[in-house]
């Protein structure tokens, strides 16, 4: 169960209203990497973690704090389209100052939100439950959530650089400084599941004898030039410890065709024996399921 | 540019058809951690690489591998449907058999592909770009990639566990070394932009002087227990060796009441004077707009 | 089965083009409240109603008109584009003028319509079915069909003041009082349900005594501030007679924590006991379907 | 900001696993009308909220519980997925009961989510913010709300009766009463915007003096029969106390034809007077933009 | 504006109830080749035709035509649902038809429709305006229509075969019979387009002089094996008559290496010169911006 | 498998950088008719087609070439982005230059992508695998195929009229000759296809005989007017040489009127008889499984 407290985890006051600005923000709202997704993958994740203790508790810590990151970007997404021109349309282009933020607004958040954020990316696209994931395997679940903190500082980055607001660039410090912690705070999460004794480096740490281990370690060279070559990642050990890393330069496939069954009639599938399918007889019970059945009998 | 082999990377050929089994490698296919994932991620990172030399290399060689990752699931899936039934679905729940059969089957598979594989997940959506991504920061988007290879490795992983197939194990048993191969790659490439001077722990490598230095270090304790003070996270040295680690045991709000500032008459929000904005005049030039005139000019 | 005239329902003439206003229009075609919605929607409901006679009647007569209103705002966007701009984008951001209209426009309308308006909503989001509901409640669809012609009309006046132009305003007058019609008729199609017998004022009117009562009549207090104790929702008889109304000033959580069973070793998800899960034997007929067969058998 | 509880808001405990519900479950947690719409729904409500004091406040004490609802239906799926079978396809058919439920899981649940819920519908469409509203016209999204609890408890409604497991039955009772209670209390709140006079039965309440009054009153009998003339919405007063309301017989359109204007030769469409476009001149400055430069010079 | 009539274009009565495939239908409905894909791609298209004429009436008959299929498959969905199970799925699986059918059904007809039809497809993903087009451009468009209906009667042709109920297959029966003259009405549409002189073979029928012609006839041979220079695609006269066909059997690159230009450190992206672009100076008006300023100086 | 060679397939070099443009320029990557499209449909046919030689062949040539057509876009792209403004929003609306092309910019190319291409259209929707199909049927493929190149020249035809930068028009002369060019052949194909006497005209070429032929030959007339009459679909031989065209003038319903039956209670569907379906028996076993059992038994 969840509370709430009035006031903002960090103050989200610009110093003057900037709707084009209020669009860009958007992406860290509701873009692949923004605030929706690390909250709606920390929660479930947290409620899929089958681990009790230190790291259930941490993954809701920061699912729970994560909300609280929307909230203060939905808030200054508000207040930065403070008095956002509703005006007409024709008359706008008059002004190249009116015509320019017109251009460059989110017409949705007046049509829709009425003046506020929507659920959207900066082009308005709607969050949707793809982005996320909560795989139950710790590993493999910190280190996308590494992933989507790198992502998450980069764009709020870039997106520092755009304005030159004192009020918006303090809150965007506060992010950077949020999502620093929490790439290294995953990091050392990946530590502690080793230390623990409950992951290695690869996910998920199983199957390595069951694999087809010669081939768990070579580059195959596929495009053109051979720079690829002089990386760590074709020499020596790998970061598991357990494999050596090197090189097929010249590779060949190892399969045969890529070729397809015959078609069953009934699907009217171009068939390759130049006779047309034309209202074909039931088959029933050939194919998959003779076979199936008679295994099955 | 491309060019293809009509042989596969490895062999696809199941003893058996299996339409059930076909349906959920869909997931492998089109899933969010599938194989048209990795191939998409990796063109975009590699076409959007402003490094030449070896990491662009390397990007190249292995998305041209992954789309002969799709191929060989492709294959497999039109394999694994040869036969599959398409008799009339009242008759077919006579037979358990046939009935758990088209119970578990992905229709779209007959309807639409004909016997073939489709571009979506096993739960029939469609793959969509919302799950790529490609930054130009390869710190960031390697990150990603380590995330991708892991979440594919784990699905790989569960699916080789729900077949007991010789020539689907088989196939799977390329994958899974691949995936392997594929993790310590990334995490390889990872040390190595360090060793260049290029990245270092945290991306984007940048802004930490004009952070909130003071906000990168603690851990909120915003749900209830302290089993997450016990981890790494919150103690010593950061991963990235810059930043010391700590816990926040009650965190307060920083910031000041979430309100957003009164509406624009014209966008017909409720607001907070009882008095309701009924055909109300032009506002023109008020709010922002005379703000950032005013400032301009 | 249905039939077309060649006129519209109400006339669609701009007096001159504005193609920033015809991407602006495209909210009330392919958004989620626009017209597209509301044509489905109805049609939807009127296929899946079980209520012979005045029921279904309305909703189809509601539904084939708003196939026309479609029909108008598609014909408006295409006048509206009218001569628009395709010219070389370089040279376009010499004039201020034509560069804020470039800015403004739906690339799409130009690229993939030909000038004409797209099946979506103003930032270019597709319409998808995922929008409309046709529940076979009609007390619950009906409460639907009321909340989309509020949005409607709502985004339709925030679009009146968006022009100035006499012929697009003509057209929205006539737009906004059919949805004001639309909205009295909606909720009389409620006060009728209630008088024929059929459905309550809580959807669906069932299950009362079944429910856990105690439960269906406070408010539990979650957000900090106790503001929410003055509304008429926390006093007295609630709306459907039946219910008091109250407020719960510091709720409790009622479960036990919220923990998630031990994982199957197949799924190789993290477990907490600090053994990993390495090449687990299968357990097949362990958990749930032990327990299941045992019932069954 | 928020705080999070390690209990659940009411018991989320099932008797015994069953993975076929734990499908079915999902449309009450990512569909449409599920729990992660009216969480987000509401949030995105509470945060675009103008009017200070007991509307936001009931708002976010509403938004905060249904953070906590998702939660209880995520580890209820968790519960009711315990050892659900993860095994051979092929074997399992000759199993019917096996199979039955192999036939009628959710595959993303096992593959993707290692027995744990998914951020998606009961057919694996995951969740997206085009299924919410948040417009600042607190009418139109107290209408939205109301509709919001209808459809949801419907559904709960239906998944109540199917199943008749104790423990699931028990947590669907809180469910209903919650969604009871819901219903009744934004009912209440659009009588105390009355109340309070903020907005009338109609949204926005605003423009009807500007609006076509003459079409704002009558059913239009654009389907065949004319049953619908004996519901209340062909006759009397509307619900608004303000329109009076009626039926159009025997509707005729009041517009012209269905035109759109002739197309921009570089935009090559196909054109009427039976001249191909071929490589045609370029034209900059006429149609709407020679028109819109005149009037602005 | 459009009028209904009450009764079907075409009876719609199963003997008897099949969920099983009443899911499948769904393909038909809200599929991307199915019946809501041509109604309003056709609506779009009338609305956006710039031909007055036979070309628009033909493409409104058709569009209305289209509306009324979705009825037939509405219809018959809700009747291949008359009593579709309900009932506790634990239960249920005892039952190994009631459980085949548990398995085969869409749970959302049922939990959101109510036992009426969905706007999705038969993996239940919603339809969507992104499978429509229309483009102004007859040809183009024609093209698709037929690509259409081919499609479409080619699912219907699939369909047929999985059902052996008198009722459906009567019904699609005639579904077959109008998409064989729809597909014959649209090719024919394309011979009246050149016979009116108003298109040729190729859409755009355009800018050839100016594209380059020397790549307006060869295949490139960039699969392996030439067995493509069999075909009549490879040798002779174009469709058009007036390319020649060839083949370019050894295929060489044309344009130089597909690097990208060093990226802006406000960006950071990675860059190739070990440099790390830690807090950047501004560099405004440098680069694109630079150059565009002076040339429009 | 597949091999990448470091050359484009063409060159992709712009003058000088236009952003505005380079928005523009995603509609031929991501959009429905892009690269990504013809690249993807093209494999999923290629691998899912089941006549060996020529036909496969030639589907893997065309497809490995649209690959490379992806990356000469990206390649574009990035080069266009060149130097692009990432400057402070506020300060840029002082600059109309610079503030029409920030409107006219793709926000998500800068804080996505770092300055490269996105997998999405001109309006920021990701690309999606609904865009696609690869059905077996040869015939109903190529049409899709025909109509993707047609579709694919005309948006190249429209964005080539919107610049003048020359290296840009170099390439897209280049994209429109192989569109040229692909149509030509796929409509070679779709000869040579009759030739081999493996399909007719109709897709697919079967069940004539069955449908209700009397149905496959007249136009209904449902749009007011009869112009549609006056072309070649309305009258003599169908280009399949096998039916006659002709026009139904004055088209009556030929079905029964649209009902659905009665609900089962437990949907809590709204029922017709005035009678709440409050709390109902259950009534297992009841409507369609009573009939399908007994038949079954």
């Amino acid at each position: 169960m969840f509370e709430h407290s009035k006031r903002l985890q960090f103050e989200a006051k610009p110093e003057q209203p900037d709707p084009v600005f209020a669009r860009k923000l958007q992406e860290l709202i509701g873009g692949a990497w923004g605030e929706m997704t690390v909250t709606m993958q920390y929660l479930f994740q947290g409620w899929n973690c089958r681990v009790e203790g230190k790291y259930k508790d941490l993954i809701m810590d920061i699912a729970t704090e994560e909300i609280g990151h929307v909230e203060m970007l939905a808030t200054m997404v508000a207040r930065l389209l403070e008095g956002a021109p509703a005006t007409e349309t024709v008359r706008a282009v008059e002004d190249p100052v009116m015509a320019a933020v017109i251009g460059g607004m989110d017409p949705q958040q007046a049509i829709v939100g009425g003046g506020g954020a929507m659920p959207t990316n900066s082009q308005g696209v709607p969050w949707n439950g793809g982005y996320i994931v909560a795989s139950g395997n710790l590993l493999a679940d910190f280190r996308a959530n590494v992933a989507a903190e790198a992502q998450g500082r980069l764009q709020t980055a870039r997106l520092y650089e755009m304005t030159d607001d004192p009020g918006v660039k303090d809150m965007l410090k506060f992010n950077l400084a949020r999502d620093t912690y929490h790439q290294n705070m995953w990091l050392a999460a990946i530590e502690q599941l080793k230390e623990d004794g409950m992951e290695d480096t690869v996910a998920p740490s199983a199957l390595f004898d069951e694999e087809h281990r010669e081939h768990a370690t070579s580059l195959w060279n596929l495009s053109e030039g051979n720079e690829s070559a002089e990386g760590r990642w074709a020499h020596g050990t790998a970061p598991d410890g357990e494999h050596r890393m090197g090189i097929l330069e010249s590779p060949e496939p190892l399969g045969g065709p890529a070729t397809a069954p015959p078609p069953d009639p009934k699907l009217y599938a171009t068939s390759g024996d130049g006779e047309r399918p034309r209202d074909p007889q039931l088959t029933g019970g050939k194919g998959m399921m003779g076979k199936l059945k008679e295994e099955l009998s």
